[in-house]
């Protein structure tokens, strides 16, 4: 039997990140979330995958991912890559993993890519969206996929505040703790908020994002919206590069990483969200 | 202490089906699914609601609702109705209960209605959505709450069968063999359906539905829209008045009991869907 040479496939991937313990694999995990369907067990969203590769290969798999995703974050357009010498069509890395995923997360598409591609480091740009639900009572239906705030919020100051730290900036301000990135220069291209009825939906785009980011950039907005504080606090917050001055946290339940940009001559399924920021529809197809 | 007289209240109910055993309190439940957010084992819907609403109350009460949902249907728009001499603001029947009810449960609102109101027999319409998914991956981030299919649906076909069973007809060939209904008689008012790229919403408006009515007519406008059969078979299947004959039943995860009409002289709140069926904001909204 001819060993075939390791082949490079990159994956687009949705998850409800409510039913998993985060992105990463951190060894045995002994308080797994069930996965609201059928009370089951699980992992991370990368247990879960490499363990669905890896019996479609019949050889073990692992899988880098575009953006670690925080635990109870969701995503439409995860993408990852992973290398095999199992011979497969493109049908059995989607149809035939999606078999044997848990039902909170599915393959959307499959593509062999060049040996450098790099889920990660290839990516030139990440697209995140928040949902927010703004009644004064709380979800029922979609509890742990948006999030809520039961306070008015004044949506033209929320936006007013986002657009003003467009840009090339240094995001101390609105970085965890904990966050590893090298730098906290980011440039952030997409800051939108756009209201249907209760219904908040921020897009928010840029080259990378620090970790907790889109979380404490929507607490600072929220702030803002309920009448806490002025617009031009989110720039003077900006400016401070002090995390403890800016507003708390923001819920994960809402946020999801919608897409992940790469170079056009790669021909990666795109799912075309131009000209869809705030597009209603795109409130449910993400 | 003076014992009060008792007073008649309704209340607006938000629940994600997928969580309870169905609406109606059955004896122990052995085998109640988790709720997706903290594993817990869940009851019943009304189990639910009366052992919150007893609670606040401080005594035991049952609770009379619109319309029976079958188990994995959801509702934005329940109404029910109970009696209490527990003396309680609006807010404690909706912020209070909310407190004590599992996550996929929500009352929306809380209004005194008179003596003679009955959530199901003053309900003069009933307004379903059923959300479907059509693409050739299974759902993820809504599994469970949306229905999926994933062959190429003809719209405009689907549409024109489901406008031809409008008005008032034995539904008979819809109408599930346990349906305990007095008459197979029902008066469909709306019978819609929109594409927003992927997605299909169908809006079904009538004085009343049978058992199992909006998932068999669903499962019939797709068997049409995947080139099964032609439109005009709706109107035969229709007139056949034989479950028998006509296509199965979809299965209940994209349904939502989205409204119940009383008088208007009730007040009761509305979710004011006028002119939004198949609007793409109520995608979400419901």
């Amino acid at each position: 039997m001819t060993e075939l040479r390791p082949r490079r496939w990159a994956l687009g991937v949705e998850y409800d990140g409510r039913c998993f313990h985060g992105w990463q694999t951190q060894g045995p995990a002994p308080h797994a979330l069930g996965d609201g369907l059928a009370g089951r067990v699980l992992p991370t969203i990368q247990d879960a995958l490499e363990n669905a590769l890896s019996q479609i290969a019949d050889r073990p798999i692992q899988v880098m991912c575009a953006g670690r995703t925080d635990a109870g974050v969701h995503a439409t357009g995860q993408v990852v890559h992973f290398d095999t010498t199992a011979n497969r069509p493109d049908t059995a890395w989607v149809r035939g993993v999606n078999a044997l995923l848990p039902h909170a997360c599915a393959i959307r598409w499959a593509r062999a890519v060049p040996d450098d591609f790099h889920a990660r480091f290839s990516a030139t740009g990440r697209h995140y969206r928040y949902i927010l639900l703004n009644r004064p009572e709380r979800p029922a239906v979609f509890a742990g996929r948006i999030g809520w705030f039961h306070r008015p919020l004044d949506t033209a100051l929320m936006a007013e505040a986002a657009r003003s730290i467009l840009g090339t900036h240094d995001f101390s301000a609105f970085r965890a703790a904990e966050c590893q990135a090298n730098s906290p220069i980011r440039t952030l291209t997409e800051a939108r908020i756009v209201r249907h009825r209760d219904w908040l939906v921020f897009d928010f785009a840029a080259n990378a994002f620090l970790q907790h980011m889109i979380r404490n950039l929507v607490g600072a907005l929220v702030h803002i919206g309920k009448g806490g504080a002025a617009p031009g606090l989110m720039a003077e917050w900006l400016l401070q590069q002090d995390r403890t001055v800016a507003p708390p946290t923001f819920m994960p339940d809402g946020l999801y990483l919608t897409g992940v940009d790469y170079d056009v001559s790669l021909s990666l399924p795109s799912f075309d969200r131009t000209g869809q920021a705030g597009d209603p529809i795109g409130i449910f197809t993400l």
